[in-house]
């Protein structure tokens, strides 16, 4: 019989999903744990949720997609019309810009994601250009705003003093590139309604900020889109000819990460235990990925499962044999893309609070295996 | 004899400099008294200091003005150089952007200014078109960065992960207009240290944080420079089809203060006592100046003392013969400028810390002349 001191054994035997865990309660945002390795496609219910405001309750039979600015001719679509356009389907991994935020030592503000805000589905929907097509866009419309129905006001300075609207905006080349739905379909069912039910945007290669829920509006725009979440929330410091300026966040950056062992597991000494974890980018393909098992001083190449698909995460897996020596050890994964970029070793202080894609370390105990 | 509790009557002498009044020690903010009835030209001793970062300490003889970036032949200048080139002279006031916030309820953080962070002073420079003339400006800049030497690290989030330098940023058609002047000198006599010895810029018609002190960069850009003053700082919510933006300050916003009496001074009952003050405007010429006695309730026609001239406030007075009955009376003034804008009635929230020019209330007493 096992004592609650006894190490617990994980050999590799399925998860079983415990549902997720909650990182705020109002509005709701609740990360699943991070398990890719049992599949490719993140069940729906395990799906990571991010929400700014409260979740809006809107009715199928009166939903309305307006599409207007910048455009020749203005319209609204609703849930049925959209649905009669011709759809694609689309593999993408979403990735909150603020997963990992717990890892930052000291800790910062926001929700303190560990691992699993980020996560992959498949999407179904028409394809944003299409609707932009259909307007007629205007030759000098720069961005393409994407509005929600959900609505407050927000707490960090700063802030706009009247309640508003969640939105983001787009740059023109990306709203126009064909992996860019309006989607109504995850997984092959209606949006669950912490997902944006009825319909919601979904961008490809960018953080999940882009990919905006209850989605009712779409403003084609000739000057950028300074709205709150584009300058007061989700931005960093760029560089202008050495100067720091700010920027809205976009593409997702190359980052990969452990999804076992867990942080503070148990592992018998002297053994194999298979490692696992996903690898994804942004606008380019993950195609190398290294893990180590001594804090970064030595690198061995792990194996992908999945093979290259733009915009979607590549599970990898690393059999390790494990010391004859019990103690801590730090697990670390490294990916590489096409453009020769390696996944960084530490924060950089630019992104603040976001964008947390260096290598995090999971910190684990061998432990002589005959106090089984 | 008098005793402490004897109302002081203060019936128009001229007012004896007390110096500075100081907002914050260092880095130096330092207000004025606002005494504009004694002279159209502020005095130089009592000219507002507005300051982000500590003082440089800058030698005139190794002095380098940089003119770079989107131009077709960069160039540094000497001082000598700057000072052989034909000049201009300009009066111009300034005021900075927070000038007024002790008035704002709740308070607000940042320098509690009172009345006197605004002064007009005449300057002398060349004008900046001149020196981007001889750079060859190109035809896609569209903004120019002023850079000073004063650094450091902003303490207000977001901001940048390292020290920076103080920079702002024109629009290319204001960089452009004649009145921006490359200064050195002011009243006549080269810039004091703290104001920007041994060259400044000089942005008559746009809040004092454009008015770069300390200046030894000029940088013409293509992209809009998204630097930590424009976005983080000086920076209001400004709308776009009815959504809050955030776009950096410019314009000054008509305003007109009340400069005597003063704030709980006590004015004896059923005597002439002259309310006096200033006002002024932007890219406008404030044209109508207003007086009320009552809270706001009543208004009457003020006199100007000074003539139209762009750039610079107007000194104004109007005779109040005040009322027979002892009391406590709010005084107000209320510009109009030649476009048909009012000062408003209150502060406009979008603003937050800045733009306070609405009408700002002095209290005084009214006491029984029998009691002096």
């Amino acid at each position: 019989m096992k004592t609650p001191n006894e190490p617990h054994f994980d050999n590799g035997a399925p998860f079983s999903s415990g549902g997720l865990i909650i990182r705020q309660q109002e509005p709701k945002n609740l990360e699943a744990p991070f398990v890719p390795i049992e599949s490719y496609l993140t069940p729906t219910e395990l799906f990571y949720i991010r929400s700014h405001f409260s979740t809006p309750d809107l009715d199928q039979a009166s939903y309305q997609l307006r599409i207007e600015g910048a455009v020749k001719h203005p319209y609204s679509l609703s849930y049925d019309d959209l649905r009669s356009m011709p759809s694609e389907k689309r593999i993408a991994t979403l990735e909150c810009a603020g997963n990992g935020r717990v890892f930052l030592v000291p800790q910062v503000q926001g929700a303190q994601w560990e691992l699993g805000a980020v996560s992959t589905a498949e999407w179904t929907g028409v394809p944003l250009r299409a609707l932009l097509e259909r307007a007629g866009l205007e030759g000098d419309a720069c961005e393409i705003v994407l509005e929600g129905a959900d609505r407050g006001t927000p707490k960090e300075e700063p802030r706009p003093p009247e309640p508003i609207s969640y939105a983001w905006s787009l740059p023109r080349a990306k709203a126009i590139a064909p992996e860019v739905l309006i989607a109504y379909a995850m997984n092959g069912r209606e949006l669950p309604r912490d997902h944006g039910f009825p319909v919601r945007a979904i961008v490809p290669g960018h953080y999940g900020m882009a990919s905006v829920k209850w989605l009712t509006r779409i403003m084609a725009v000739r000057q950028p889109f300074h709205g709150y979440w584009l300058t007061s929330d989700y931005a960093y410091w760029d560089s202008m000819d050495g100067r720091p300026v700010r920027r809205a966040l976009g593409e997702m950056q190359l980052k990969s990460e452990i999804a076992r062992p867990r942080v503070y597991q148990a592992l018998p000494a002297d053994r194999i235990y298979t490692v696992s974890g996903a690898a994804w980018a942004g606008e380019t393909d993950v195609i190398e990925i290294e893990v180590s098992t001594d804090g970064g001083q030595t690198w061995a190449d792990a194996e992908f499962l999945d093979p290259v698909r733009r915009h979607a995460w590549r599970r990898w897996k690393f059999d390790w044999l494990t010391p004859k020596k019990p103690g801590q050890y730090t697990l670390l994964s490294r990916a590489k893309d096409g453009g020769g970029r390696v996944q960084p070793r530490e924060h950089d202080q630019n992104y603040g609070v976001y964008v947390i894609n260096h290598s995090l370390p999971i910190e684990v105990f061998v432990v002589d295996s005959a106090g089984q």
